[in-house]
């Protein structure tokens, strides 16, 4: 998988939050996921089919950082990850992969996205079961951090 | 939603485990789900993409429940939720939903899947945010309790 293909959906959360909650996570490097466990209290899944591929994407945050951006989004500040926050993280899901999307359409690369799936389970770990290469992006702020892990086939 | 969609995942799980691990579950009444939460140790979701509709499926099992189909299918009994049973996970996701795919096909109902993710974490819930009714089967054996949850827009 080459950075034409992960890039956009970098931008396109940082994209998402700037816009819905005036804040920036910080990117780390993305980086192929060998054994590696990324944990998170919260995640929105969504699957994407096209006709050169399929795969599947994971945003996962923390706890701490879905509340934070919560609080920025809709001005309130739940005590726990409850509907409203898994709402909020579905939306999220689906906006970033609608944006990388549509980047991703104007090079070429079309899919389509299924509808977004969000788990809670504080310290809960994703598994992408494609056959290709899974790439991390590690994102980091000082509420707390979050992944995104992008997997597609071939 | 009507049950022409919901029997064919119920037959395939039943399928799948009665030929891969000599294991019969017992369903229970598919209902809708509103605000109830089914928790579980492991679940598998996928996306599916169809000209008509799109939708996810998950199906949850409990972490007694997981380890005894491991048992069953491949001889052997981690003592914990590892990356071969979040692999069997993926694997029974995805044979379960293409043998509801197949049956769903001939009636003229056809989607497009795509890959598997599966989540570990004890005690997680699953939030399928289509704007369609989340339909959840509840399967039952004295090893522990799987769901099956499907949801599809419109």
């Amino acid at each position: 998988m080459n950075v034409e293909f992960i890039n956009p959906f970098l931008e396109s959360l940082n994209n998402v939050l700037g816009t819905m909650a005036s804040l920036e996570l910080k990117a780390g490097k993305p980086r192929l996921k060998k054994d590696e466990k990324a944990q998170g209290d919260v995640s929105g899944l969504i699957g994407m089919v096209g006709p050169q591929t399929k795969g599947s994407l994971s945003i996962t945050f923390e706890g701490t950082l879905a509340l934070e951006i919560m609080q920025r989004m809709l001005g309130e500040r739940p005590t726990e990850i409850n509907e409203e926050v898994t709402d909020m993280v579905g939306e999220i899901t689906n906006m970033v992969t609608g944006g990388a999307k549509n980047i991703l359409g104007d090079k070429g690369y079309d899919f389509d996205m299924a509808t977004p799936v969000v788990v809670s389970g504080m310290g809960h770990t994703i598994s992408h079961k494609s056959d290709g290469p899974k790439i991390l992006i590690p994102f980091g702020s000082e509420y707390g951090n979050a992944n995104i892990e992008i997997c597609f086939d071939k």
